[in-house]
């Protein structure tokens, strides 16, 4: 039995952090020896997560980089937007593998990252050699990475549905591409507000941020890599009153009339992915609870040059923290699976 | 005092037929005083609507129009879908005023409803005198009429926020109209199903009849008789686990750049209407629960070509027994706000 | 016509004060005029509250006493505990009629109150003339009365199923009355907690303040004075995951076996209460949701001296805002059922 | 590696057949190779349960006792109520180990059997040999066992609190035991029905079978076994609006005076088991979700005499599955967390 990898997580009791711990317990080959949180440090990790009592037994502590690199092999940054961007430095630089979970390397363009954060990125080096850890589409640069940007949850369940079509070339690249994005309120985070006050969110339904959501400069980017278009892109996210899953529909214009036949075709290049379930009709956020698949589903429409395509994902496990775990396996060359294995929950 | 009007409600038992009967006890000018079900006929209607306790005193019967005829002025028909065709004429020729909430009557082509309903429609003379019930938009006509038909629920959700850019000539006519409606489980009936079993439906969310829902021909009906456009609509409803509630969004193609304001000065055409409210950001289905209000926005893109609306109604008021009441109040040249100047409930 | 009595809601934006926004509207002899929110002064009244937009045109203001009072003919106060104490004095003085709806003026004993709140009582005295809003059971108290202490919702939930048996003289008096009582989570108010999150409250349940809940002196205080019992009473609250509602369950030991008809016919003491409706089988928090009913049902037991009461109310109506409003009708003369004859929604 | 034992499920489509197969993909020493379902034989599983898919690859059987007998090793039977009792027989005269988590073999008393399920027990002599499997409690029975009788879901979350202080002999048998148990909609299957359709399920709760549930005779039962009382036992359960998860309080009489921390200490009976966790404060049900845990506390009350006991299980999980391969593992002598390691997931 080899020594298992040890493994920090820095922003250890927000949703993201308890997914990651949840996951990582089924994980045969690491352990996690380091567990952060500023606003609860000195507590046993348990009384902010009680649904885990009984699997870990650790006590939260301040971050501080040095203490992180040297107690742990492998760091999974789970802060928010901004909070990462110096001390990654340190831990990249200190030699160890991290994958960081917030927006702060996701953005290749220092500029854009300045616009939508409103901060100036102060690593602008280290940005170049970030990877945008969508598994499936960069694992052989995840493979070779020491810094993983993990995709944001919108930009998964967008992008895995688009990308096969921009990949062989459908899209017509003079129209608009139309993301209309529900997600499930802990996508929102931890924090109570006002908009996630249950009284406000239940029975509800309401979206945000039409047209400016940070996530967008990221879906852009993307689409940009792969198809190279600068087009326009609307995107429309909603607060969804159920706490997991990303339902996403994207309407988009093709350059040419495809049968439903060859739509699906299209899907084929997922064929081997693991993560990947092609589905009939629509997806369901029910069937990927807890879960790292992403569901996808294509249709023909009534108009030639229109595909709908729909993709359901977990936002915590594919939109977050499974996906982190997928590219710490690319990352280690181990088996893609590894502690992801567990099938969602239904009902 | 002059007499009460006297109501009769056919199908008394659903949640349409519910909600029909909570509004009209606050309607001063009405009484409803004959409720028909089939399967419960000699049940005391409150047994079956156990919230209308201490209100109604009514039992339950059989329909037989006859006697429908008999013993009321004016009829709410909230059968399902082909089991109103036949009575409504009985109803019609006895010189009774009727509203008919299933969708027998909404599809002026008989061609077109026996493609959608899978039967061919017995009465297409009476079919032709039927007034699409939209108050907003068919007003003087409904104020003529005998029999109304009201709209479906995502229709007059998707019309009510596109009429006004239709009217005002600024549909791009070359290009798809896309709607993506999002439906409280009340809309799919009391019936219980595999599909709105609680554990199936909560904390899930799923599209259905992805360009192939009845309301589809509806909605294209009316963008051809304002706009004379018989291009493609491509429509996408989705299953939301709330009660209550449509909240639709519409990606509307333009024929010429608007600007944010421009956009919202064409809603000027709803100014004194009384149950429009125009919301600046998103509307929220949490504010029209229970009421008869549409709520309306509409955001510039950066396309400047493509305009956002978005729409929220109560699907069961304004949807359905809301807007059956105004339709009611125009038809009798009563206030168009009787009985349904409660507003919603919140939270 | 007569000129409309005025009114003020003092603490406006919170659900409370919403719910007596909404049910005001339809009371045919009063007109809200004056409305007040420390937080949101200066603010149109419908930014708080977009639900009632299109039908309140006012701006909210900072509280001050003597104001209101100029203003108004009778307030509501639905500000929190403790804050109520000192202003309602000076509107009392000015010969305004108040209605409290926080606990400051339902505790008779300064000392209790100094226990349970932590604050001494700054108006013992004022304290004394409060008459306790429970209107079914101090309606006379109530009509001659200036303030009123409107109750807690879970004494309301509880004290009306318990009350006709401790009338009755059934209650043994050596043992424990048991009450466990569910509540929806708009009764935790309006102001973010980490326990009122979407995501930590939804499928989730929970006890809370177990056998320590403000509520609970309350309840002991009314038990005395019904039935001059001195007894222990259990009272374990938890927060359920829906809007409104308070389903309450009362083990109630009895001094003597009684059958079922015999607990039945007991409740019969409720016969003429226009907002007390006998239920066979448990009540549904489904059925009450908006309206002011309190629907009541009676179970006798395999243990000849237990029987179990059940209660559902919707905490906001019943529970606050609607029993707050019979009470003004009280107080007027007027008609108990003014502005309250609308029954609940249903789904 | 040694061949891994062959699982049969029986009735693979419902709620607890799914989620047995859900928690058995992580279970290292076993492999699901037969599953049947009499509605839905000829299909692919992962059609009736999509949550599954890319990890099952089993066609549904229809049920023939015969060819499970020669298919595989172990079968959990996951039938309703009466359709097991036969064909458990042929099972375990085929020398196969049975688990049967329907009530068939739950009551000893064929007459208590008759009484609540309306039909004669066919199988006295095997009944006899039937082991309850509440695993804590059973444990060496179960190991000796061949068919194991799986505890239902409210016997499950109200005996284990219990247990202890009947074990320490401290209840007092004269007074009432009151368990108010509140329980998530997959608890009623899932078969649509009117009471668990989502509109009216949802912002509802209410009791049903009110002191006359099929599960209170099995808690009788129980009761008596371990602690010799014919006592009265007041049982109320309820519909609660959440898929998963049943949170139970119980009002347990005691023959003496306990201090908190005496009824803490009482609960070290647990100190070793692994899927009991004894917290402070009221249980969760958001805290055990999908795992097979089951949270314990309990409080000292302002009676002397009373204790208030709480847990918090999923009934899916220790109410059902996980039990069922807990007690899997205890008969085959493995270790007993073996496929139930995994956390539960929040939120």
């Amino acid at each position: 039995m080899k020594e298992p990898v040890r493994i920090a997580i820095v922003g250890a009791t927000g949703y993201t952090g308890g997914e990651l711990l949840r996951l990582l317990l089924q994980h045969p080959y690491v352990k996690v020896v380091h567990v952060t949180s500023e606003q609860s440090s000195e507590t046993p990790l348990t009384d902010r997560l009680p649904f885990l009592g009984g699997r870990y037994n650790l006590i939260l502590e301040s971050f501080h980089p040095d203490k992180v690199a040297k107690k742990s092999d492998l760091i999974f940054m789970a802060l928010s937007h901004t909070e990462s961007m110096e001390a990654v430095r340190t831990l990249v630089e200190a030699g160890k593998k991290v994958i960081d979970l917030s927006a702060d390397y996701r953005l290749r363009s220092p500029g854009t990252y300045e616009k939508w954060y409103g901060l100036r990125h102060s690593q602008p080096s280290l940005l170049k050699s970030a990877v945008y850890g969508l598994t499936e589409i960069y694992r052989s640069n995840i493979a070779q990475g020491c810094l993983i940007a993990n995709p944001g949850c919108y930009p998964t369940g967008a992008l895995l549905p688009i990308y096969p079509f921009l990949k062989a070339g459908y899209l017509d690249t003079t129209r608009e591409i139309i993301i209309d994005a529900k997600s499930g309120i802990s996508g929102a985070g931890r924090m109570p507000t006002g908009k996630t006050h249950f009284a406000e969110a239940h029975e509800a339904m309401v979206a945000y941020n039409v047209g400016a959501h940070r996530h967008l400069p990221e879906i852009e980017q993307e689409i940009y890599r792969i198809a190279g278009r600068r087009g326009t892109t609307l995107f429309t996210p909603y607060l969804l009153p159920v706490n997991r899953g990303i339902l996403t529909t994207v309407y988009l214009p093709l350059n040419r009339k495809l049968s439903q036949k060859k739509l699906e075709s299209t899907l084929d290049i997922y064929r081997d992915e693991p993560f990947i379930r092609r589905v009939a009709g629509s997806p369901n956020l029910a069937h990927v609870k807890g879960s790292n698949f992403c569901d996808i589903s294509v249709f023909a429409t009534a108009s030639d040059r229109m595909a709908i395509l729909m993709s359901a994902i977990d936002n915590l496990v594919k939109g977050a923290a499974g996906q982190a775990i997928q590219n710490m396996n690319v990352m280690m060359g181990w088996d893609e699976r590894l502690g992801l294995m567990a099938p969602g929950f239904f009902p």
